[in-house]
């Protein structure tokens, strides 16, 4: 028996859900490229992404998901035979930094845990022994999709300054971006990387890119750029210069009315909810632990990110347990990765979610625990009912 | 604060949520009505009805909404000064019967309460009582969304059978349709009329009569049809007089997704899910009601229906929880009609709709009891899953 | 072999093609329909459809088609036995006026031609010579699509007035509003009826009255209404009373879309437009006209509508014309209906509707013609592009 | 005076005409990236990608425009300090050069024509020249859509065999696949690279390579690679590797949707609709040209492309042309590039395009010749029908 036929749930790490509105936005005809509203469109996005990103430095669009970006980063910055570092906290970082090396550059791996945050100490040391200078750039993601960390960027930065280091500060902020606070310019990030598909509640096929005038002036030097990622070329007059080539028309009409959306909730407020339904699941799993058979991947609460929660299940083989939600329920969580593959699930709480999505999440899973047995501490969508009603408690007047 | 902004929940007893695929069915454009596809359309349409109906009588599909089916049902099979008896048991078989009135007929109302399902012994004694066979057709309503009471139209036959009396039987199964069990041919049903916008996923303007060959024999002889609803010019060949005019199209693509859907799930399934999904809101009402503030409209579990769950409020005007629902939790949830206005709140729980879909209704209730500190029963929500969990318990290999 | 391949074209006379900006104000969720957004539609639509049909009267929205409203007109302002005189000029006055038989009513037919407008002195005399006052209303269309006539609806009040005859004034505008002038109260009309799906370029399922303060005073004599269609529980002051239920939302969404399309063209604008795409087709058919095989249905230029164009064949049998377009072209044009079956074919040119389309159907209608080596007058595309341009031709400055 | 309010005809060179059905299948929540339908939706579309650029070779689906997979294709096979021939007949060719030479790679323009076609003639004299194999490839367009030049790909083949040179034969049919005749493996074309939006009829965001056996080997050897573009990082076991990061899943539902019309018309009738519909162009220019204000550029027929036509503009300085037609007939046409910006406009006349959407844009381009007293012979659409019409002539049974 099932009862999943009514609206399907969507809480996989990325692409997150769509809003209706901008699925809606993309169901319109092709328009002209060279005049009219797409060119008033792109100056708007890029506008409202200063605002998102916290900046006033460069942003670049591209025809590309994520892992583009992240190629765009680096071939920008860096020149053959550079070195970088890259800071360990679960699967993201290492992948960017295998990027950095088929590109020819040099790549050190400063150690992490899949179950803790980067120490900023850890970089502050490591940097202070780099006398030479030879680190040409720190790489970091804020938040990690597959261990569900969240890295303290202010304090990174600040142990780079400790340091007195000169390298470019890199941040991943694919999965954070617009789902927690992020200052590009306040914590002087020189590259920030974004994508369309998660906080940004778009489709995936974009991605986006803040540049610092530090940034710009590493991208000078560069030798690595290549003319579709190149920025010196994107900033050429021409419109189709922007996206070097086609625009991706319908993708940029979804982004207009995603970045519509934000903007009208308030970017603050758009921070604080996902504060409040990541404190919900937290509340729930932290409930379940209590039986034994599923635990947080991350282990202090505050290294736990406000965008997805990876759950480790140490007593049982999660495949039964994501079958039986999307099949069952017609909940799809993210699987484990990187390692995790059968020792965990993952569910996102990130993107267009409010509390209902959030709390008939929970609750799936809850029926799914007692439905196949698994030992657990009940209560758990209980629990994060509790908790959002304690948050959002009416004053009386 | 608002954690509002994720996909709307909307959990009013109609219009239902509209599948995503039945949105995007409408979403074409318009095509000829002459010829073609539209014609294999509407047949395959009265066709799939037919089973929903279970029923081997004639289906009608009128463009008009619930109210006019209504009006369709009475004018087709009963002439000026006929008399009817209508069972009371909510709002709508009243409203019913005033639509009669409207037509010229003479109308009784059978008392009934707020609370309490038709009792079908009262049917039975009114029945018997009309020695003289005044009486032309017995009204009564399935599932009455007003007080969200269920009753029991098997019981009611055999009340008119034991009662040998020959009226016609009319049935509104609006709100039940797809959502619980209904037996056309297997009750001996002549009438039964039903709307596009609850169990049948679609958007509402469509609304459907089926009719046994004792309504199409009463139907010769009735004197208040009209043109608009007249089932013998609807029986026409030509494509146009199905509908009496252009056919309503873009509700007809949306009609075709849904009965698809329908068919697909089974539709012993979708009556499966509704009563596991019912029983999950009746379960979090029960613990709630144990605090004191809020209660069931029908007082009876057997006569609460699958597809609603009218809350009554003695603790607290539902105003202030129904806009915390909607402003803070994105959640719409029915407001008290016919006289229930400002004492009680409605939860549907029809067409398509799922395990996360209610428990994020449910979990966004709880919320609010807490937010607002409205005496409850504590782990409504939690009861809920437990329900669920234990219904769908998957046995060992 | 087929270059039918892309956009389809739909030139038929109802419904008309959608625009897609109304197609996607469609695809949304249904919402709650006792507060919030849905009323102020409800109320922007109604206030809107006073300017368009230029009235001060009021406005009445039915979930039905347009058979509904015409139905709907007759039952709100007619008693039993009251006779009415039709007009006839084609299909629709006289189907108008079976269903006012059906009601009760007395119809007499002013006998009319297929070929030519109603005479407003024929008017005037039959309304002379009913000294008794026995007629309580004259029925007449605007635009009859069968025959594609436009009847003149100031010259016939004043018919009305010439004879100073007291009957209510109704007029079908079905297939005109909005696509010609019409000036309900300028013109003193009583009852004005029309659909969604012509000019106002909304899918079918909805229709509209505007009456006036002689058609609500008759409404308040008048014994055949009934609650579906009652102008006076419409006037309620429950929401829901607007539509006798539930109300059809989406169809609510498209029209209300609809109406901001026609507004910011500019009704003045969108009629012009009529207009000149009218001229265009009567051009091109005046100029095939010239082989023989095809001619007009309208003899009379002033009498030929600005909405469709009614094509007769007395060279060949439009059927293969008809296929022809459609499979080979993808245009689908009006076949001929109420007697024009095998004899004729009809170009629609209303509501959302461009140069290009207009230019694009007649070409494919000349691609036909010569593919289908039907003898006709070369160079029709051509004539009413001619036509355009010389329309449409800028001053030099 | 406007009569543009209908359905906009966009008739530039890509983005092209997205087929309502290809819109809608994009119009639908995102679905999981790890299992189910996304991973079989990838595989089809490989397999149907094959049948369309004639290959067993393998595809790669890049989230990039056609200038990602213009880099893709150079990097991916070539190394650092390698000479490619550039054969320029337009803009495209040489932009691709340019691409090229950011990489690193020696680039030797084949100077041509903006009027002609490659001449095979020289490129075989050239690579015969280079007895020492200095040129590792070869770079051609299939059609440039700045010139409207259709080159001889199977020519180029034969002249690069008849030098007996071994260099790589790449081709750009970004807007030539799936409008004309492309034959991967019967022409032995090593890379050919392709974009979404213009005869996929998939929204711009989308690019794709086709690569032949000798390519892969190149690919074995080349040191350009980077890993967002990586080939065998693509043909990785992973679902997420085959996009190299998050799938662009919508834009894949839109490809699917457009691969299903292409292979329902069949791949061969698409062909012959281009044929038949570029003939239909090309006669209404060369009418006009009579009149001497306007002309081909270029000059030769069998040269003129089944995609795009570019009409240069000797007699009048095209921008008011381009503004009429779009204000007040609602027709897009594309601005001249690369050049020809103030001297000339380009029709296209590819992808989702049939009879009426040619017929009607040439005949809005009529009614602006006319009503700007542009110069031109008369007759234009007049002929394009004509020709069509001819063309699709019926054979009497």
């Amino acid at each position: 028996m099932s009862v999943r036929h009514g609206r399907d749930f969507l809480a996989i790490p990325g692409p997150t859900t769509v809003p209706d509105e901008v699925l809606r936005a993309m169901h319109r005809p092709a328009i002209d490229i060279y005049s009219g509203d797409l060119i008033k469109l792109t100056e708007s996005c890029l506008s409202d992404l200063k605002h998102i990103f916290r900046t006033d430095g460069r942003i670049y669009i591209y025809a590309a998901n994520g892992h583009g970006a992240w190629e765009a980063a680096l071939c920008n910055v860096l020149s053959r035979g550079d070195k970088v570092l890259v800071c360990q906290s679960g699967l993201f970082a290492v992948g960017w930094g295998e990027m950095a090396q088929v590109l020819g550059v040099e790549v050190e791996i400063l150690p992490g845990d899949w179950r803790r945050a980067v120490d900023p100490a850890a970089v502050e040391a490591r940097l202070k022994a780099d006398t030479a200078g030879e680190i040409k750039a720190v790489l970091v993601v804020q938040i990690d999709t597959a261990s569900s960390v969240v890295n303290d960027i202010a304090a990174i930065r600040k142990a780079i300054d400790a340091a007195e280091h000169d390298a470019l500060y890199l941040v991943d902020t694919i999965a954070s971006l617009a789902t927690m606070h992020f200052d590009m310019d306040g914590w002087r990030i020189d590259v920030a990387v974004a994508g369309s598909q998660k906080g940004l509640m778009t489709p995936p096929g974009l991605s986006f890119i803040a540049a610092s005038d530090k940034a710009l002036a590493a991208h000078a030097r560069a030798d690595l750029v290549t003319r579709y990622w190149d920025w010196t070329f994107r900033d050429g007059e021409e419109h189709y210069m922007k996206y070097c080539g086609t625009p991706p028309e319908h993708l940029m009409f979804a982004l207009r009315r995603a970045l519509d959306l934000l903007l009208a909730e308030g970017l603050g407020k758009v921070i604080e909810r996902h504060r409040l339904l990541a404190g919900a699941v937290h509340a729930a799993v932290d409930c379940w632990r209590q039986g034994g058979a599923v635990d947080f991947n991350i282990e202090k609460p505050q290294e736990r990110s406000a965008a997805v929660t990876t759950v480790l299940c140490p007593g049982f083989a999660p495949s039964a347990l994501l079958d039986f939600c999307r099949e069952t329920c017609g909940v799809t969580l993210g699987v484990g990765i990187g390692g995790l593959g059968d020792k965990a699930f993952r569910i996102a709480h990130m993107g267009h979610v409010n509390a209902p999505m959030v709390l008939g999440t929970l609750g799936s899973i809850e029926v799914a625990l007692v439905a196949l047995a698994i030992p657990h501490g009940q209560g758990g969508v209980q629990a994060a009912a509790d908790s959002l009603g304690r948050a959002l408690a009416v004053k009386p007047a």
